[in-house]
């Protein structure tokens, strides 16, 4: 077992922390990470509060956390009010100023998580009163901005270590095996936040067909970019784009926004039929550039119990690289 | 002193390159990072020859190596032959196919250190021959592509265990302390090539006020831009982009690459006083995202002994992680 600051204090088997992707981070999922030992989330996304209530079902009550994009939470914020009821273990928000939701999750006893991008937004996740700062890098699957987890990790640590020691760390974005976990953990993390390893696992909401063409993908072969949300009408602030796999989709509009645009209604139709029948080449698999490092589904606990044996094992040998 | 498979190959102290960092790794850099005990680098960049030889001189019979840009080597290649008369320890190229170049280099009885930003280009540079590949993440300063470190190091070195496990492996892009080497061996690496730190060193031939502007900057302050290219009438091929702070001049060009092509030679005349001058606001400081770690300008041998002890500590202290 890897023991660190989070995983005692939110008392954790393993420092692990399942990111809550968005539609794929359903309650099996949440629900398996956590009974495995890590904590699970279910991904709030787009705030439709009749998934998330189904999928609070589904997770029984294993106990997990849920979460939100902060600018689509603060469209819906009674949909907070609602998750808040089902006594989350812990709230994590991403993509916006997560301020005017900190007071009503700290009420309810839930763990504020807030995931950032940048050193800026770091600082004022602690200003705001959060429990675990997510450093989130550019390598990441999703929604996510550019600066990259090697340096974000410990420029925030060396941060907290003089505004809020006592805040938690967790490194996000390119964690996909046991070497990214003890990497974070030498970085300053107290843990990390897991989301494509566990995106290509059997509970995962996600379409046979987009696994498949993620096992056979390099990390050369993702792409940041915003045809995603243009497809969906999903109006993302700036400074945000989302890493997925470069496929026909990508390559026909991610230089020709206008084109898209232009031709967006009936493009939405190709995309979304596309998703619907698993067809990675014309709708999009949202995975991170960590999809380089795994070629297999597995069942999520599996996932965790190699992530953190392979970690162990590093980090148990680590001494033997020094002469004394 | 940390042991891996790179030092005692190369019969170093500490598995650590440093960066052949254009114009401003000259041999006095170089000379101080080799007899601290890593392995210093010459930046030959565009291939100057005079100011090359010049370097060699300076550093004396300094156990050295050389770096070119491998697309303008190739348009003066006669300057290997020439730069491979002074015994380099190592020549390490990036940045185009090394492939014309590798045959001359073992003859001459040098390390072949090929640096590639892609696992495809990590695959051919083994194809070549290289002796160590370095991997270099998008947090890298200067020039460099889009993958991340934390994903590319770790691909990489499964490539290798199944096509050629005898290469050695390098982590390059955001590595500015002892965290970065730390978490650079637990990714798999077999250490680390370190360009901004050393750039923040006593010999680095940078302006203080360059520096000095480097220093008060958090890793957010930097951007990957085309404008440092365009003023230097560099014809970079497309793929590649340059890390450099965001200062007043890319914040007027980056989005305007046609205005500032229209106004060039005003352009190029501005930028080229305010870099005589060391005025970072409108010359262009090539620095990473690593310079949110530091806040001094040390001799380089204080910043490879700092770096190498607080690595050390991290790798004994590791397996308290572990509760067995």
């Amino acid at each position: 077992m890897i023991k660190t600051r989070l995983s005692k204090r939110l008392g954790l088997k393993h420092p692990v922390i399942q990111a809550p992707m968005a539609m794929a981070a359903g309650g099996k999922l949440a629900s398996a990470v956590s009974q495995a030992g890590g904590l699970g989330m279910i991904g709030g996304a787009y705030c439709d509060p009749e998934w998330i209530e189904s999928q609070f079902e589904v997770a029984g009550n294993s106990d997990i956390g849920c979460g939100f994009i902060t600018w689509a939470l603060a469209k819906n914020p009674a949909l907070l009010t609602r998750t808040l009821e089902r006594k989350p273990k812990a709230i994590f928000l991403s993509f916006a100023d997560p301020e005017p939701f900190v007071k009503e999750i700290k009420a309810a006893g839930s763990l504020f998580i807030c995931q950032v991008q940048s050193l800026k937004h770091a600082e004022h996740a602690v200003d705001c009163g959060a429990d675990i700062i997510v450093a989130q890098g550019t390598e990441a699957g999703g929604h996510g901005a550019v600066r990259s987890t090697t340096v974000l990790v410990p420029e925030i640590a060396d941060m907290l270590v003089k505004k809020s020691p006592a805040t938690l760390l967790c490194a996000a974005g390119g964690i996909g095996d046991g070497r990214g976990l003890a990497a974070s953990l030498m970085l300053g993390a107290d843990g990390a936040v897991v989301g494509s390893r566990f995106w290509a696992s059997h509970e995962a909401l996600v379409h046979q067909g987009i696994l498949n063409a993620s096992l056979a993908a390099t990390g050369d072969e993702t792409i940041r970019t915003n045809v995603v949300d243009i497809i969906r009408k999903l109006d993302w602030p700036s400074g945000y784009s989302c890493r997925v796999l470069n496929n026909t989709f990508t390559k026909n509009w991610h230089d020709d926004h206008t084109g898209l645009r232009k031709n967006l209604e009936a493009e939405i139709e190709n995309w979304t039929q596309a998703l619907g029948k698993g067809d990675a080449d014309n709708a999009s698999a949202i995975v991170g550039e960590a999809t380089g490092l795994f070629n297999d589904i597995k069942p999520a606990a599996d996932l965790l119990e190699d992530m953190i044996s392979h970690a162990e094992k590093l980090l148990r040998q680590a001494p033997e690289l020094v002469l004394t």
